[in-house]
């Protein structure tokens, strides 16, 4: 049973100062210590505040309140710690942070008392090779994304999988998603849904410049390999970035070499038990939504 | 001024006789003379009851009661009468049928006003030819379809637009669509939105099996051919359907040419000034639905 | 080391009868006995005739030569003996027929010698229950689909995963897929293409009616189960059949409570050497190809 | 006829030098005058050289030399000119470039005999507001795209279509297209194939973050209105970009209100005779190529 928490929490949601406080407060009357995220400074009044990096290496279960993005930082800051995650969305429910404020408590209740099932989920690596050099490494528990600037060219890819050439991309960019990232951004770019259990590589291309491209699931233990080949932009320079889940960012060169590969990285995310991954789709993506048939 | 009302209504619906008896009711009470088809027979107390066939050729307006599909039944029963026809939904809102029961009297008043307007529709014609004969001919608001049946293999059509060869499609048939169906089974199957104040040519394959075909789009002027070769079914004859407005079949064969092009019949809606297309398309297909944002 | 093989071929090939003449020739040199499909009785000269289910039986290595069809048949003839399949296409490459017959012979002495490498591929089974009773059990190597008749209105099917609720579908239908299959039918419904190797199962709607809808992969243990409401067809019956690997078909009802699952059945093929999954991809689907590119 | 010929050609081009001259020298041995772009300068040895704009006001016809970038290129230049445009393809066939330049010198002879033929196509007008001043005006013959950088978050955009509400668009952005324009960037983001001849507006969203969107086509009389709301990029400040035919960028800010509708601008091509429209789609998008058959 964890006794030192975490909280991770995004100061731009509504009345996060207080929720905070209440959740400290509560930790506290249970005996806990509890590690608060130091960006919160001036909305919190309890709780001692820590660098990001220490609420990831010196707690023992982390509360993210916020939306998604708020817990892929708090999977960021615990990076390879296999410590448990909590995701609590402050407004809308979110496939990482499904369970309500309403909730948490008694979520709590059943992680102080040792009785809390979780999942661990599938990150992704890229290593970033230039010249023979390593000059980069990420890791993701969503998704890692090459992508072109809004005024440059397309970018053309050599993907390689296992060391076996598959195809020349040509495209604005390209998305390598976990399970988990399927219903993020792959989603937006006409990838599918994969169940968030399994191990498996999304290869979703972002507007292919060629019909004959859709996207492709690997086995977890595959290797895709991206070769990048950029043109220039309107400004003269290409702009090529790898973006890790939308929060990290890192500038690509022509020529540089991508290795995507599984992770030995987990993220432990605490299962609420509350409602399970087919109900968030319905009611995030209106999944199947029948209550107005269109064909009435 | 419209002073003979024709009403066509979906008999499944519920209540259907009560809103029926209540319309013909009140349209008497304003000196109207009102056609019941004769289907509703049962459900109905009131109302001079005849042919489908004669509501389309007697009367000055048609009140469509149901959904989208009673609409198509009245287009094709008022055939190129170009007489007006006032879609109204039991249930859910529809493309056709975006007048509800409740807005209906005010809508009626305002017909008897004679201060309503109206949106011609473009229709759809499709005449099949085998073996050098004609051999049928149709019209259709939404959509005419060619269609594989559940145990035949794919489909090979010859596709030409306007004499010029355009490709073989292989695929489990093609959705021929008006901009009014576009919101239909072409959407289905992957079409686009299309104004439906335009007049073009939606060709949609269904599930081609080469992935370099998308949906296209002709102008209204243009003519599409299709010629048919289709393999055998499991069960020994080949099965291929001509379907029109999702309700008329016909039988297509091997070797059959199906020439489309725009239809010299029109479809007069009524438009209620309740609510825009737009709205329809928000409320029906959650168009661009972010209540709730996937992203969080 | 086998020295019993079978030998089943599409007999609408062009020369199939002197193929086949040929490579039982070939083999009875080495020694082997030769079983072959008596429904090419009229077109062979030489081999033992037997029935299908013999061949699938009686012999220790199949050779199915024709298309990804033929490999299909020959699977279900094998069943569950796990013997090796070699695929070889007469005509086109396909995706399970990826050896052509010039390598036919090469790959044979391989066998004979013993060191030719294999692939498991997973299955997946589809249990058919009507009123409390089990009316029908199949299993399929690509996939198992459900598809209303050409004239039939969409299908409604309640979905659930794990016995958890997914959606309702409103849809032509729902092709269920293995990984292997992904490369066929799912692809035409818009599915991504799933690595053959692993174990999946792939659930891609047929023109659904609802814009909130796309593919999903489950994990090969999952258990995806389809309850069946299907409306009348425009001939008065309602038309709604099960279809697998595109060769058999079954009559579904409504209220039929379908069942899929990883088969325990696996299909062996014999792995040629001479092309990767990747090249078959780029050489029939013209996969990423920029011999031309669109925006040159 | 023609008697003063501009030239536009892309210098990147492979002995695009040698090729000018030849064509230089051709149309003076006509007694035609010939201006070059003066970009050319280094590459040729013939010809008046003078500046872009000079090629577009002073000539009678252009030869565009290159890709289709080249010929968006010279429509720019031509501006509301409306003189005929010739574009010729150095390398691979296009869309805007479909003559050889082995048909060259015969179109140019059917051209000095005043024989040949011309489509006029119609061009999309951008008019961006700020803070309700008019801040930018652009004309495009393809599209006219709303864009975020790589790292910016998602955009979005409020949508409006002859002043009546559409809906929210939450998405990297949003391709304007006209139908020429639809077989260029509005393919690649999933858009369907316009015939050229047509007078349409293609409203093409980029990775949608909701399921519920898809492209849509509007009339050539109809007004979109865009509304951009962006939230901050990984670099602090939002980035959002028009960008106009690929080649002209404009830097938009949160609350800007940009007008799309068709311009009064045509750009007049001439057209070969050499192909069809048809013929350039099978060929570039292997557009239902059947030359083997996925399923075989």
């Amino acid at each position: 049973m964890p006794k030192v928490f975490g909280i991770i929490a995004n100061r731009r949601k509504p009345q996060v100062g207080e929720i905070v406080d209440d959740v400290v407060n509560w930790l506290k009357g249970k005996g806990c210590d509890v590690l608060v995220w130091e960006d919160l400074a001036d909305k919190v009044k309890r709780g001692k505040l820590v660098s990001l990096g220490e609420v990831g290496s010196e707690c023992e279960l982390v509360i993210a309140l916020g939306g998604d993005g708020t817990l892929l930082r708090a999977a960021r800051a615990v990076d390879d710690r296999l410590i448990p995650i909590l995701g609590v969305n402050i407004g809308s429910l979110g496939f990482l942070t499904e369970v309500t404020i309403n909730e948490l408590y008694e979520a709590l209740e059943e992680i102080l008392a040792g009785s809390y099932r979780f999942e661990d989920r599938m990150n992704i690596d890229a290593v970033v090779e230039r010249e023979g050099e390593e000059v980069g490494g990420f890791t993701g528990l969503n998704d890692i994304v090459i992508n072109k600037g809004a005024l440059s060219r397309v970018i053309e890819m050599k993907v390689d999988i296992d060391a076996h050439y598959l195809a020349r991309y040509t495209a604005d960019g390209l998305i390598v998603s976990t399970p988990t990232g399927s219903t993020a951004y792959s989603l937006s770019a006409g990838g599918p849904i994969v169940n968030p259990s399994m191990e498996a590589i999304i290869a979703t291309p972002i507007c292919p410049h060629t019909l004959a491209i859709r996207p492709m699931i690997l086995a977890g233990e595959q290797v895709l390999t991206v070769e990048i080949r950029a043109g220039q932009s309107l400004h003269g320079e290409p702009e090529v970035t790898l973006t890790v889940d939308g929060q990290v960012g890192f500038d690509l060169a022509s020529g540089d070499r991508i290795t995507f590969r599984k992770s030995p990285r987990k993220t432990r995310l605490v299962l609420s038990g509350y409602r399970t991954f087919y109900e968030v789709l319905r009611d995030k993506l209106h999944w199947g939504d029948i209550r107005r048939n269109p064909f009435g």
